[in-house]
Order: structure tokens, then sequence, then C-alpha cells
């Protein structure tokens, strides 16, 4: 597991990374293109669930480091991503309750560093992050994570929501983080838990909200909105972590 | 209170700011440069306690906007600081026991405002901040707070020590995290307190941490040293938050 997140620039290259099945986070492709190779790349990408960007010519220039993208860059991540399964089977190996971060669309990578870092440290068995739209693993989030990264497995799911229902059959109940919730002190958060984060600004998405069980607030007394999301993460984890050590 | 932090260059322009009492944040002037402006120049910073750094020419050369700095350059707060009594008055004025954060040393400005925007909403009266070393009331401090700095009164002191010592005569107990220490829920967190925070990586310094009540430490399960340091302020502030609801 390495330290660098790297571009892979220019069809050929494109298309062998894709079919080695190197953990692509983001395809970026001049928009209008459509000849032989890049369908080609984009079937391989639909194939493995890939998010694609069509982008300008002067985004793709710029993001070059080669000068030679021929109309497609992929963003590979730096860190290998672990399964759903994996977390579950962290928890099982320590022989405790799951306990397992859900990001609902975290774009800041600084705040999914950061709350990586929390996860470790609060004793969680895994985060699960969202394919689209939020931040992948990048060199930065590895940076900031402190080395979190080598040691708390990170799954990216195609749907959150269905990811909550699947986990609801294997006895999570979930959390998430709302200013119209109950204070967290009076849920029990006890046994095996899913936190979930919301996005910074927006929240948690209603979707992924309907199916929470828990909607807990932190209580603020301040003039401003809410509490930066890692802040606000760590916060809620650490509830969490009190009432388990008196349980 | 703008958003803006500004700079400014050359001899004149740093002297006049400085007579009429700006708030610089910080001088750089160029290693070796002792004619008669620039022994003005410290001399009135020597006054105001301004932190005086003395660097190479392409450092400043690289600082400079206009291109005329003539050795030397102001970095001004971007949000004028508060006294160490305005902040005991906002908690005389709201009719609540003290609750003040100081800050030992921090110098990443997003962790910074990231602290600033907790103390806001944990009801935190305000923040204090040393004149040395750490980082000052930058932009990238003013946006990362999210408004918190239109709120929140941060004071900025020479000596954080002599600070705590002052403020003990006004009934404050003070607490600071430290792996070393007793849990947190196991201390007495409530009445006049103020929370001590250290810096990214070396924690609270000697000096800082003997003057301290309380050593406090947050659980930690996980493999690696420490939460960010933004997010430790923030688990603290809240158990604070939280024995104060109770009590």
């Amino acid at each position: 597991m390495a330290y660098e997140e790297s571009y892979i620039e220019g069809r050929n290259s494109v298309i062998e990374a894709l079919r080695a099945g190197r953990p692509v986070d983001r395809l970026y492709i001049l928009d209008g293109c459509q000849d032989g190779p890049i369908s080609t790349i984009k079937r391989e990408a639909r194939k493995n669930d890939i998010i694609i960007k069509y982008v300008e010519k002067d985004r793709l220039d710029q993001m070059s480091t080669t000068g030679h993208h021929q109309g497609v860059i992929a963003q590979t991540a730096a860190y290998e991503y672990a399964e759903v399964e994996d977390i579950l089977k962290n928890a099982r190996d320590k022989g405790e309750d799951p306990f397992v971060f859900l990001l609902d669309n975290i774009v800041d990578p600084h705040n999914l560093g950061a709350i990586i870092r929390t996860a470790n440290l609060c004793g969680a068995h895994g985060v699960i992050i969202p394919k689209n739209r939020a931040v992948g693993l990048t060199a930065t989030v590895a940076r900031t994570s402190a080395g979190a990264l080598n040691y708390t497995p990170v799954a990216k799911v195609t749907n959150l929501s269905k990811t909550i229902e699947e986990l609801k059959k294997e006895g999570l109940w979930f959390v998430c983080a709302d200013m119209d919730g109950e204070v967290m002190y009076d849920h029990n958060l006890t046994g095996p838990i899913g936190l979930v984060i919301g996005a910074e600004g927006e929240g948690v998405s209603r979707l992924v909200r309907e199916k929470c069980d828990y909607i807990a607030s932190i209580p603020m007394k301040g003039d401003i909105d809410s509490l930066n999301a890692s802040v606000a993460a760590g916060v809620l984890a650490y509830e969490i972590v009190r009432q388990r050590l008196k349980a």
C-alpha cells in the first residue's frame, strides 16, 4: 500500500489498468469523444462500476503531467479499498459488536482523512464511503489519516441506502447526526452500530436518513450552523464509545 | 471585521501601520538589514510585542505582491483580536460559568478555524492563543471557522502559562488533553473551566501542562497515535458540555 495516488494517462495505459483490475477512483474522458478505444474504456469502466466524468480539453490538459492524455485520464486510489465483508470480519475477529462509520458524500479530503483517523482510534471496524460524488482515498486523505489507512479498512459502495439495508440484516442499528434529532445522550447507542455522517453543508441525504433507526443531535449553544464534519463525527463517535464503556 | 488578511509592504507603510496600532500578526524583515528605518520598525514592533521573523530575500520576493517590499513585510490579522477580559465579560453577560479554550501552539489554520467553530457551538466564551509560533487569524482560519469568528472572541497572549495563572485567580480550573491522563469521564469538568489543547504532534508543552489542574485522556482503542487536534478539542469540549448539562 503506497501513499502516492496516481494518474494514468492515454488510451492504452487506461485500458490495461482497467483490465488488470487496478482500483480506479474516477475516469476523466474528453467530452464528445466517442471513437473505438474510448468506447472500450467506457465499457470496461461500466463493468467495474467506475464513475466517469466528461470534461473539457482544458481540464484534461491541466491534469496531465505527460502532456499525452489522448482524451482520457484515470485517477487511481492511493490505497486499496476493502469490501464491506472485510469490515464485519474485522469485528468478528476481535469478538466485538460491529461499529462502522458510513460517510454520506464527504467531499473534503482533509475531513475524510481526519474521520478515518477518528474511526481507527475510537475502535470502529471500518469506514464505508459511496462511489459517487464523494472523495476517494487520495494521497491527501492518506496523509491526513496519519497512518490510520494502514489499519482501518475503507469500503466503497454503489448505494449507501442499499448497504444499510444489508447491514441491518447482520444486526446493525443505524444512527445519523442531524440537528432536529433527539439529543445524542438520550439514545441507546450500544450494540452493533453504524454511524452515518452527512456531507459538509448538506448533511445526511433524505434517502439515507430514512433508513436510519435513530436521528441523534449534538447539543448546540452557539450562533453558527454546524460543526465541521470531522469534528461532528468525532463527537458522536465518542458518545458511542462512552456508552459502550459504561454498558 | 473583514475576511481578507493582508500584507503591508515597504518601510513607510509598515511604520505607519505599526504606529496606527493595526493588528500585525508577524513582521518579516530581510536578514542582516539594520539601517535607520528598519531599526525604527523593530523598535515599534517590540513595543507592541509583535513577532519578528528574519528571512532571506527570496522569501520576501515570493510573499510580495507589489514587488516593492524594501526588506520588510507586515502580515496583518484578518480579524481584530479581543482581550482576555472580553472573554470573561462574555461569560458574565450570559450569566454563565466561564468556559474558555486555550490553544497551545496550533499551527494548522484549518485546525484553528475548526476549533473556533467548535468553541462557538459548544457554548465556550472565547479562545486564547499564544502570540509566538502559533498561527494567527488568517483568512483561511476565518473561512474554516464558518462564521464563528464573528461571534467568538479570540485573544492573543504573550505567555500562556502566565494567562493561566491569572485566570486561576478568576476561579477557573484548567484541564488539558494528554494520553497519560486519567480518562476524561472520571474528572469533574463542571464549573468555570479552561480547556487546553496541545499542538499537532507535540501535544501540550511542559510549562503549560504543569499549570493544569487536570490531565484528561480520551479513550483510545486504535493502532495510531492521536486524533486530529480539532477532533480531540471537539471530543473533550463535548465531554464538558455533557457534564454541564447533567450537573
